[in-house]
């Protein structure tokens, strides 16, 4: 297994080192591997923020990217690292949700645990597994210095979050919102099949205390200033205002529900 | 036409997907390429910031370089995605203003639109012309996928914002804070070019309330805490405040009026 | 010289064309060379806080890595501008103390100043060095298009700031917290060394008015909430609060003393 391209996301943010110190790792092993930078301004500790955030990007690189996620509130304890095949993409990741949406996507996932004495040499630092664990791992893979069966094994028990669950209510569906993303649109759990489910005629959404009507194509098919529900670039059904921020209109956030029903 | 570097800039920030689901679809259709960051938290929606900041650094990139810019409140509405040719530099931004300087600092510009069936295979999302237009545009151009001649149609009307005009009044000139930067730098439409038509003695700058005397060299050219005008990296003349913002000292904003008149 | 990989780090932030800029002149000195972001977020012209960052990446890249760092209030003054050589990692930056952390972790250092003729062409620009002096000795070196004796002659006068010294008090060590990272860790002065120095028997952490207790291993060894002591991945003291932020917790702040006492 080797990989061209690797992919980071963490919660790191942008003014301390601990982005680059994993690079550095990554590229001290595999010197001919391009690292892409995701994301690292996931909220600090936010699991759910960034497995969304995984989910909206892993797929869209080409098979083969190897894609590395840390938001690790519990480094050092002995939560388990992953490593995890789909689709011919590679994820390691910490065992705590953060590779829930891309599971979702995936039709088929193959996970294994990262084997304890699988680091850099020496003391393995107990605060920054990003570092020690997961970069050094990526840089083993993407290098082809060795292979993923020889560095992990069965994993006992995958964490699975019940974020963004949707059910069946009143004729119609309830969800949550899972994601709110940088302009403050409102994403919800409620993928666009569920929607397809309620028949034909369209559908109303409600979200708090606010009634949408139905579903728009664009962000500027409401006036400016007013909220409207759409199928996002994300395939799940989504509340934007137009021009504006539907968190802070609405005063909706995250894990809030909405209601969707069909026109009879 | 084949790109061995891709420029990004956006309003996507560092805290969702948007920005890496580009890149993967770019390395996607053109895996030898580098996709090189430039700037991703130009201020929700603001295409004005977007434009000054493309400006400043698209010419520093060698020949055959390929921007993609992405600001873009009116995506999905018929807006047109626009490819762009400029001293041998490609350019690939929605039609809305954003490459307003670009255009100003280039003798010449080839501007054409995107067909509108040019798009990622599938429903095009409507909310995310970024990954499903402009990255597919990059990604073909750059692997050399495509022409831009097959890709692209005559524009009919290119969006020419009015930002930072410069006029002759009382001897001078008037001209706009065009940019804030991060330290609180006001940046002005006033090129150099127009200083200099001022005369040989010198000039005396005049922003607000504040007089400002005349250029200084460097921003430590005046005590710590006071404001000075100079001519900025960009070649526009700038206001500043010696180790300090000039910004929250002065409660000067974009769009405020500056006045140069010369020391006769 | 010829280097493959360069890491750039600075104050300019990411909402305006000042990386970017830098990154242009690089490549287009140097095509072949790779460019690794490592954190523009410092706060603005905060030397300390870049010179702690950098030492946390510096030497995790291969030997020949090129390091390009710009925090620079003092751009346009006689300040020098720097290259550096240790264990086979070449740095760039101004001499006001950037270079601190990374020197202090060097087992020599080898420092030179960039000449007064060395930029671009043209007139260099009085406010934005990292663009036309930093970043054009980095593509020159990088790109093999010139050596570090030619560019650069013998510094006067190395500046040497007081950060993080720690001295024996009281039967213990005395030091001060160097930086505050993302999660509000309080990173102290303190190597382990000056720990180990103090016996086996364990020590007492006193930070502000509060007493730590002993080192612990991880962020979980305390209740959730609580503040604890451990040796960071720095290899430094440092001052956590489990699931929180020390530095809103306990109030304590960059430059603030902290004291560690053996138990007898």
């Amino acid at each position: 297994m080797k990989h061209s391209t690797v992919t980071l996301m963490s919660d790191f943010g942008y003014a301390d080192g601990y982005v680059a110190a994993m690079k550095g790792v990554i590229l001290g092993l595999a010197p001919e591997t391009t690292v892409v930078d995701a994301a690292h301004a996931i909220p600090p500790q936010d699991i759910q923020a960034g497995a969304w955030t995984l989910a909206q990007y892993a797929f869209e690189f080409p098979p083969g990217t190897l894609h590395v996620a840390v938001v690790d509130p519990d480094v050092g304890t002995d939560r388990d690292g992953l490593v995890a095949v789909a689709g011919g993409h590679v994820f390691i990741a910490p065992n705590n949700g953060l590779l829930h949406w891309v599971m979702r996507a995936a039709s088929s996932f193959d996970v294994r645990r990262i084997r304890d004495n699988v680091h850099r040499d020496g003391d393995v630092s107990s605060t920054f597994h990003g570092r020690d664990v997961f970069a050094h791992v990526a840089g083993i893979l993407a290098g082809g210095r060795g292979d993923w069966a020889s560095l992990t094994e069965p994993v006992e028990e995958l964490l699975v979050p019940d974020w963004g669950e949707v059910r069946s209510e009143a004729g119609g569906v309830v969800g949550q919102v899972v994601h709110v993303d940088r302009f403050g649109n409102l994403i919800t759990g409620i993928h666009r099949r569920y929607l397809e489910s309620l028949g034909r005629s369209g559908v109303r959404v409600q979200a708090g205390q606010e009634s949408l009507g139905g579903l728009r194509r664009t962000y500027a098919d409401a006036p400016a200033g007013h909220p409207l529900a759409l199928i996002g670039s994300h395939q799940h059904l989504e509340i934007a205002v137009s021009g504006g921020s539907a968190a802070l209109k609405l005063g909706i956030r995250r894990g809030d529900s909405v209601l969707v029903t069909p026109i009879r």
